[in-house]
């Protein structure tokens, strides 16, 4: 159950153009797929950044249409920040978990804790947008992973990505938020590593070291929003991101 | 700056002996390659687990040897833990970050949170021993480097890595403990991405995410604890693993 395969790819598709709500991801993800000549096998993984499954689900919205609330005003007031942007990360937000020098650490309806509820500014069409995460970034996963069975009759993993910030560390990674037909995690424990010691703590979230590894081939400036990764075997139950969240009870920074 | 090359491989190492103090870990690393017919290149990335770093370093501790403090008792004792584990936790601590439920996440030396001080547990020849960080990892890592350098007459970039726990999110995933001749960080603030936005916040923890994707091969049962990274494009000024630690009057988890 648990081999791992001892070389991995990772395939960044290029050519996807920019995403409008309504778009059909999965036409594009085969189109860049067919352009750069890869044949997708079954069993491999997708990764998906999360805002063009959010531009085409319509998950957008123009700073101009929102009325700041009064909080939202007096917060974007002390800290020189936009009063829409503020009131949509609120609107965003299930719960506040820090708000402190203009930085706000939200609890998401997910549940996953992340800086400013997940919400990036973005252009579409040269004017200001904010970008939301999918509502349910599992099912969004579910849908591509669905599609791209029906097109290419064959079955993969689908991660959903988006880029977290961390306590006690700089800069930002990939994570998942969204997963269909793969397992969140490795879990170790019982097994005894090559030195015959019993593991006890060893539950390796791979799910988020996957989508980690796809945005090293992404990056911020190429427009190559899908990776395409090869070689790592899909074992275990598949579950879903929420499984990637600490349950509240358990969790000693929340 | 930021051209990322569209593939990346990596490349799991097999065949590392069990290593013990004193080893000649860039022998092992460059036997590892040639077992394996690799032709390891300038500009590629060597991953290495700090748990054979630290074995050729010889911070291990036998638990036999170990007197546990009063307070590391009563802890151990509260929790059902092993007292002398809970004495090397607390050694190995410069201060407590949280103490709850048998769990304890420190911070090390280096500014690194995470859970039990980056203490392992693990057999070598039978016996139970701890498994300390390296005492300097990027000075580690350097000196991997300086190595191959040496032995293969190329300049790559090397990462000592660790799997830590993160707030907020179960399971745990590799990150950078140790670097040596690469940026932590791919910094795209005031650069435009394809819609024209201007980047406020993008910082990626690039060292991050490099260690996060050697994990997928090496596993915990394999043993396999080096990894290639092939076509990731060395940008940016070197640092070092500290430059990751958020700086404490920064950092609202702390």
């Amino acid at each position: 159950m648990f081999d791992r395969s001892s070389d991995l790819e990772i395939i960044g598709l290029d050519g996807i153009p920019e995403v409008r709500p309504g778009d059909d991801l999965v036409g594009l993800i085969t189109g860049a797929l067919e352009r750069r000549g890869l044949l997708l096998q079954g069993g491999e993984i997708v990764v998906v950044t999360h805002k063009i499954v959010s531009k085409a689900e319509g998950r957008l919205v123009r700073l101009s249409e929102i009325e700041p609330s009064p909080f939202a005003r007096r917060l974007a007031d002390a800290w020189g920040r936009d009063a829409r942007h503020v009131e949509v990360i609120l609107r965003e937000s299930a719960r506040i978990v820090r708000m402190d020098r203009g930085l706000i650490i939200s609890e998401t309806r997910h549940g996953f804790v992340c800086a400013n509820a997940g919400v990036d500014a973005s252009n579409v069409d040269g004017q200001e947008v904010l970008c939301l995460q999918p509502i349910d970034p599992d099912a969004s996963a579910a849908r591509i992973r669905e599609g791209l069975r029906a097109r290419l009759g064959i079955t993969v993993g689908v991660i959903i990505s988006d880029s977290f910030g961390r306590a006690w560390r700089n800069g930002v990674i990939n994570v998942a938020i969204g997963l269909a037909g793969l397992a969140p995690f490795a879990d170790y424990r019982g097994h005894r590593d090559p030195n015959g010691y019993e593991l006890r703590a060893s539950v390796l979230a791979v799910a988020d070291e996957l989508a980690a590894a796809a945005e090293l081939v992404m990056g911020k400036l190429a427009r190559r929003p899908v990776a395409v990764i090869r070689g790592f075997q899909l074992t275990g139950t598949p579950g879903t991101a929420r499984d990637l969240v600490m349950d509240p009870t358990r969790d000693l920074f929340r």
